[in-house]
């Protein structure tokens, strides 16, 4: 059995980034940039008012001073004449600053009348003026890569990039395999359950920036693993859920091994999913096999499965984040493999406490409901007081 | 002007939760579950084996026992006899336990010898079966509202519940205004600049579970905004970005008011963001006219837009998650407005540490791309040094 972090890195081992695709600007929410994008201009293009007000010389402005007013520069709409000493231009939000104006007084210290305007009697310190280039110079560049977030968005459509090239999205085929298995909504025989894992797992892909293939469910026999097989060609993650443990019935990884599946590994030191399958398909395709248990699969999922979508998808961080926290309640030494336990992680005025539950075996899905995150014991870590620090893996909603 | 938590208190009253829809598990990861689901089932249904190996008769089950192999269950397949005393029954991980059996033997603590079995010398203490109903009951029932984990979608699937009801995705309508705009892609001319916010909002409201329909750029003019006002009109909330201000151009309140908005409130005690507008329009659809600034628009977004969201969506928890977080450097006194300073939260070993970023312009949005969080300043808040405590907004990516 090898560690958690030696599978995750032959895991990483297996795949690669995607190729770009380019997508308009209204897609690209959740993507990953694949390329830097260059600002093709500045932000602002020009001087750009900041308030409404009068746009006038910074020497003429004194209170009681009075000025006329030759013009008026509206946001889209400039002025293009030049303002001399004593004049002022009627300038609005957003409005490119006129050629000779360096400030911009605002409308509640002015008076106006007719075509004349008198200055208060305190001014404020303020150009109100926002330098052309204040946000960004012509040659800014947003690095790539980077998963974008709605402020990127933001600030790329600002650069005028109304497309962008982004990866294309990891295609996960995910096959629940099973003679004791039923869909939800079908009407299950009594030795039966519900196929319930492939909807997180689908979810969580989802949610990472993938798309997931569900599959029918493979039936326990040779014929129905290697249709269902079939069916997942062409992904870039095939991905099996249950049947990777040691029982006569279990035939995932033979069938596997006639598309010319090559082992990676099998088995790890851990809990929940000891028996966890990788490696790749004579053509290349990458190949995870999770444990049937619905927790065991999830944990796994989070472990594995999201590290290799996420480098497929061409970032940098691969591994889940981990976070420390203190231990509200003392847990047990641990054994020999590294143990995800479920647990419950809450903030309070000064520090980030976790509780790990008492209930760990890894067909609750009730429990893992209720956890939004997985406490770490390492391999045969102590008892833990109350009040240690811990290492926690944060599950996002 | 009115301060944040009035105009927040005041958004959450012009907008109510919208009628369910039903939808299969598949679709349904970030949706709003909106009424209570009743497992019709137990898990496990039956005593199932949580391991491969024999069930057998405790009382049987002391070293070196010969047992008779007297059938096979296996998941999906039961075996429908009775284990009698000096019998065993091979077994597989999620087959149901024989009538009579009350314990799994695991296969490594066996020797196997055609139809007999030899128990090992030292056997574990565990039973190996998970009992009917371990995970829940058949009257277990996950409560609304939520919004669907992945977790969640697995739960859901093992109680068999194959389509969901949830609360109906808000529409909302997305109108940026003002002569100086050019979408993304366009060639601007020398005095405008590229529509940029609509674009986060979009991905915010998506985020959040809403539907985004963003609309064409509407015009400082009167014709435009009533053409636009018109696209608007269905949608579930109406949000103008612009021409919120008191300029001469800002028509967006007057035309909204053509369609009957009753104003609810216009500034409010903030920075950035002053001027917000809410209300609602004859036929009851909520409206937020947001600042045009960038930055302004998108915190405003996270502060006024998303409760909005939360609340139509049938959620309890409407206003932002706010942190608990340590100064890493002083700031000065805040004047009568609350700001929402853009900072960067970090995680250190025992602290999560905030540092506000010199550049507060909310017309920066290089300034919004590099901030994770907002630092709430209370309006009047004192100088604050190093070290102090201090709230954060998060801000996701």
């Amino acid at each position: 059995m090898i560690s958690v972090a030696e599978a995750q890195s032959r895991c990483l081992a297996l795949v690669r980034p995607l190729h770009p695709e380019t997508v308009p600007l209204t897609d690209a929410a959740g993507r990953v940039l694949a390329a830097p994008v260059k600002a093709g201009r500045a932000q602002p293009p020009f001087a750009a008012s900041a308030m409404d007000g009068y746009a006038v010389r910074a020497e003429d402005c004194h209170p009681g001073a009075v000025l006329a007013v030759v013009g008026e520069a509206a946001a889209g709409h400039g002025w293009a004449g030049q303002v001399n000493p004593g004049e002022a231009v009627r300038i609005f939000t957003g409005a490119p600053v006129p050629a000779g104006a360096d400030r911009v007084v605002i409308q509640e210290d002015v008076t106006r009348s007719g075509p004349r305007i008198t200055l208060g009697d305190t001014l404020e310190n303020s150009t109100n003026i926002r330098p052309e280039g204040a946000d960004f110079a012509s040659d800014f560049t947003l690095s790539a890569p980077r998963m974008l977030t709605p402020s990127d968005l933001a600030l790329l459509a600002a650069m005028n990039a109304g497309h962008v090239q982004v990866t294309r999205k990891p295609e996960v085929a995910i096959i629940a395999t099973g003679d004791e298995l039923v869909m939800p909504g079908e009407r299950p025989n009594p030795d039966q359950i519900i196929a319930s894992n492939l909807f997180a797992l689908k979810a969580m892909i989802e949610a990472a920036g993938g798309r997931a293939r569900l599959l029918p469910v493979a039936r326990d026999n040779e014929a129905s693993l290697m249709t269902v097989y079939d069916m997942a060609m062409g992904a870039d993650l095939i991905v099996t859920i249950g049947g990777a443990s040691v029982g006569d019935h279990d035939l995932v990884a033979q069938v596997a091994a006639r598309f010319g599946l090559q082992q990676s590994f099998y088995k790890i030191a851990m809990r929940p999913g000891k028996p966890l399958i990788a490696g790749a398909f004579a053509d290349g395709t990458a190949y995870l096999g999770l444990p049937g248990n619905p927790v065991s699969a999830i944990v796994c999922g989070h472990l594995f499965l999201l590290p290799m979508l996420r480098a497929m998808l061409g970032l940098t961080d691969h591994l889940p984040t981990v976070l420390r926290a203190r231990l509200a309640a003392p847990v047990a030494g641990n054994g020999p493999r590294a143990h995800y336990m479920r647990a419950h992680l809450a903030e309070d005025e000064t520090d980030r406490r976790v509780t790990a539950f008492d209930r760990q075996d890894s067909a609750l899905l009730t429990v893992l409901v209720r956890a939004n995150g997985l406490l770490i014991r390492p391999p045969h870590d102590g008892p833990r007081a109350a009040g240690d620090m811990v290492e926690v893996l944060p599950l996002l909603p």
